[in-house]
């Protein structure tokens, strides 16, 4: 097993010989993990709690998938490496795109990285959308649950995934879409195929039921099993999450929902661009409906006006000019709109009603992307050495888990 | 045990007659039940999750100890009852206060009320600047366990406080302060000298010790026991906190401060007043240092520049004016001033260097007082109804704790 030191977006990270497992959890507020274990049902997570670290982690902004698996792959902020959305407007197409491509990602990735330096990398992830992205320039495995069947050798850097999992490609509406990339990891590792691994699950169980469901616990349960396999195979086991997970509901169980294209409409006019950047193929999960808005204005004179109104819109809890949001949200300049919205914790924003089909979700509108989905939990199995358990204080970012895996436990 | 239904700041609180304890655990962040519980030190608490219900609720900003005090014996945000920190600048006084005294509080108190229905009632605070407040014309028992042995039953409706608890006064830098008042509470319980406790603990140890050091997780084994003891004699126990903590470092472990009055004498001259409503007479907790601070400005003209200016600088996160201040923030708008400043998980507030003894501290810097420390757990012992089930979804505040003990429970 390669212990070449390699560097990733100026940071240096010196892996001893073990294999090194980082794993997403796509969703995963504290409290799913806090009720599991609770009930005695993640024995394995406790046990890394013991002989290792679990701490809170601030995640990166807007609390979404894409921009946070960006971030823990690349060590960076939005800012650095430009993922700022699973959506956006892309000023240069004047069009509203999905930013699932590798083309719009603008750092180097830790796990190509690792790979030159002689890793075997393999990246599995739930969802095909996000597979572009964390294969940038990877000489590796890299392949999603959803998509398993399809994987090739010459495009994938590995084939036949179902007969080596042992079981089939999953639904992607599913407890199965996360646990196959977990057993898909196991059975790398255990194989010998790959000894540096990103696994990210998917969140459609986190959006679809409470923490302290019996959906939930047998979720977490069966993630817990291939956590347990996975530290019998000697990996150091980094977890973390991408983003929160909180209910948007009013008092009476309904969606908790400011359509701020129409709001502006009715104050001001025609005239507004507005992004929900949450928005992504997957309707069952949110119905792209998250806790994160950006506008853009088409006069430009307006937006201080435009500002201070939805600053005053009960469910608004920020809102951010560009240069101030792209400051205090670490957000890249050119992929910015004029303004930023964040909502409570029990609220989201949508663009008009007629954009969003919430007759698709599963369960209780439960969602992300603002300030009170942004703090995640963070999981090493392994110890970590004094240097990193001064670095742990203060501000620990959830997209430093690969630094913390690699150079922040001690050496046997 | 009276099951007359009373009412206090219009809600109706309708009681079974079972005994109600609630608990404010200051500056129990939830990382420190959980890393007791992963330690299997919590059996009781543990208990309490499974049979009852944990989640996530918000507290009140700004997240220090009598605010959020004030706000769960009232059921009000900080806008209902007027206290709005530990020390404010009294406007009509022309001087900055303690404020501790009841004549502070504009609201009337769940346990006041609780009394006239016929409740046995028992305050017990760890610290004594917030007996006053909490024993608000209070027909019933009231004292803190920093002074005991002071407790008259004139004056506090009980005396022989030690001998009833079976051990001394303890001083208010220990791990004993807290403990004492629980087991003051489960002495009322059990002889039957109180049947509607309130007991509010205080947070020396979350502020000198992290959570998975071993004298965090023995002061928490500790309090396990009480609330088993608790539980064992019927009583409906909840729990909650006033706020969370974080360590307020540096990369090198040193404190990470902004001192914002010398900041804005550098930058704009004198004529600024600089509050740090966290201060408080406890000098080893913080240091008078918190991720919060009010600002005076003496030049009214000059406000939405130093706003601007000061919303630029690292560390700062969030600035409001007045007006949105007191709305974003549930402030009391005769008590605020013109600017509030909210900093980063890791950083702190305070006047100039002179103006905050950090020799005093007894370990790394932690602190509470911002957007970071707002999210705290929220314990109920017993079974939620279906309507609270519902209620807890969304936004559920720390301050209806009572309303979830006392009406959110299944009757038997």
């Amino acid at each position: 097993m390669s212990t070449l030191p390699f560097t990733a977006n100026s940071k240096t990270y010196i892996p001893e010989a073990k294999p090194i497992v980082v794993i997403c959890m796509d969703g995963s507020a504290d409290e799913y993990l806090d009720a599991a274990m609770a009930r005695n049902r993640m024995p394995n997570l406790k046990k890394m709690i013991v002989q290792g670290y679990k701490g809170m982690v601030r995640g990166a902004l807007p609390s979404f998938t894409n921009v946070n698996n960006a971030s823990i792959v690349t060590g960076l902020s939005p800012a650095g490496h430009g993922i700022c959305g699973n959506y956006f407007f892309d000023a240069a197409l004047q069009q509203e795109v999905m930013m699932n491509a590798a083309s719009y990602l603008k750092a180097e990735t830790i796990l190509a990285a690792a790979a030159v330096a002689g890793r075997k990398v393999a990246v599995v992830t739930a969802k095909e959308k996000l597979r572009d992205i964390l294969s940038h320039q990877l000489k590796g495995i890299a392949f999603s649950a959803e998509k398993a069947a399809e994987a090739r050798l010459k495009t994938h850097g590995i084939e036949q995934v179902e007969q080596l999992v042992g079981e089939p490609s999953p639904p992607i509406y599913s407890a199965k879409a996360s646990l196959f990339v977990l057993r898909a990891g196991v059975a790398l590792l255990a194989r010998g195929m790959a000894d540096f691994l990103y696994l990210s699950l998917t969140d459609y169980m986190q959006h679809t039921y409470a923490p302290d469901t019996e959906e939930s616990l047998a979720f977490y349960e069966a993630q817990d099993i291939e956590l347990g396999k996975m530290l019998d195979l000697g990996a150091i086991v980094a977890a973390t999450a991408d983003h929160g997970m909180n209910a948007k509901v009013k008092a009476d169980g309904s969606p908790n929902i400011l359509f701020i294209e129409t709001l502006l409409n009715e104050r001001f006019g025609a005239g507004f661009r507005v992004i929900c950047p949450i928005t992504d193929p997957y309707v069952k999960h949110h119905g792209a409906l998250g806790s994160y808005a950006v506008v853009y204005v088409n006069d430009g004179t307006q937006i201080n006006e435009v500002k201070n109104w939805l600053s005053l819109q009960d469910g608004i809890t920020e809102v951010y000019d560009k240069a101030t949001g792209c400051r205090l949200l670490e957000q890249p300049t050119d992929r910015s709109g004029d303004l930023f919205i964040l909502s409570a914790r029990d609220v989201v924003l949508g663009k008009t009603a007629a954009d969003h089909d919430l007759s698709a979700l599963d369960g209780t509108l439960r969602s992300h992307g603002g300030r009170y989905e942004e703090m995640v939990p963070m999981l090493i199995s392994h110890p970590l050495n004094a240097a990193y358990k001064m670095k742990v204080q203060g501000d620990p970012r959830n997209f430093d888990i690969f630094d913390f895996a690699i150079n922040g436990t001690i050496k046997d």
